[in-house]
């Protein structure tokens, strides 16, 4: 089965309605998802930035809420602005990088999304994300220690230099092989390379009518 | 008729595809379009860029290059990478400012995309520009010049004042009344919105599947 690579980061806006949207569409054009967190701070305190572009640069944040919130209310996803932007997702990364190939990844990641977005709850408070394991039937504080030992830590910090080795600048990212969409707005087109492989289909503009 | 402001700079790489497929799709929805020309480089340079995003940051460049590449191929959009990037529009834009209401607005300005992104052409030549505007059958030399009168500097000046005081801060962006979109991936949904005018419409996402 075709297979796509999802890069997240949990601060990120525009991966929100993605990852609320990803495994449907996904299962619908019968492609495996692989969930990659990333920390996007990371890489963008290399471009300079040490606060979100959106915060940086006013006007580009003032239309991304509005578009945001369009979007969500289009795709009838809820949707409250956070009190605070970005917010820390470093644990729930640790818990979504450690625990990537368990079968709740994708449950764990939209709850805390969630969390963030539709529930403007503090993602960085150790009991926010206990909660969104304890609501899946899972041990919160026990995956959350698990998540926090040196191993655990190592990994996403390599996972993350990994994402600034393959050109990621911003998230969502999808990756199929070494072609990069970038944006909410590109997951049909990705999903759609993943199905064909066809590197010149038109089908890659599934979200756009002929000229 | 309902009515969209195209808002565009001529050394854009997203607004190419835009500018070549707004025409089509606007009649289709019923929607007249306004040509609004400005100059992004000033908008730029207020946020502390003294050239474009996509050379001061090469990810997102390179990425930018190959989606574009992609968008036009499924397009069937002629596409070369220009050689030199971004080009100055200066001359291109006082013209497409001081005519904006002529009958050959959306043609002069899809010849000149055309010469910089499918013919690798210098726009910033007056001879070039001449060229754009001689193949429409019109007076190059003649319009050129009447499009470099102070008045018609001061226009071109103004417009750009006025696009930063709207928040726009990339190309294109389409205005719907105060309702902003950006970027050739939202020509659809601000069609959508400028032909229903509803503001919560799933129609915006004619893009996107539903989640």
């Amino acid at each position: 089965m075709p297979c796509l690579e999802f890069w997240f980061e949990f601060g990120s806006t525009y991966t929100y309605p993605a990852v609320m949207r990803i495994e449907k569409l996904a299962q619908t054009a019968g492609v495996t998802v692989d969930w990659k967190v990333f920390l996007l701070g990371s890489i963008f305190s290399e471009q300079g930035w040490s606060d979100s572009p959106f915060n940086i640069y006013p006007a580009k944040g003032k239309y991304m809420w509005r578009d945001l919130e369009r979007i969500c209310t289009a795709l009838s996803i809820p949707f409250v602005r956070p009190s605070k932007f970005p917010r820390n997702g470093l644990l729930a990364s640790r818990v979504a990088c450690w625990f990537a190939s368990e079968p709740w990844i994708s449950e764990f990641t939209k709850a805390v999304f969630s969390a963030n977005f539709a529930e403007d709850r503090e993602i960085s408070d150790p009991e926010v994300v206990h909660a969104c394991l304890n609501g899946l039937g899972l041990d919160g504080p026990r995956l959350l220690e698990q998540a926090q030992t040196a191993e655990s830590k190592a990994k996403l910090r390599t996972q993350t230099e990994y994402a600034k080795s393959l050109g990621i600048f911003g998230a969502p990212t999808f990756l199929v092989g070494e072609e990069m969409f970038w944006g909410n707005d590109r997951l049909e087109a990705a999903l759609a390379w993943a199905r064909t492989g066809n590197k010149s289909s038109s089908n890659i503009l599934s979200n756009q009518d002929a000229p």
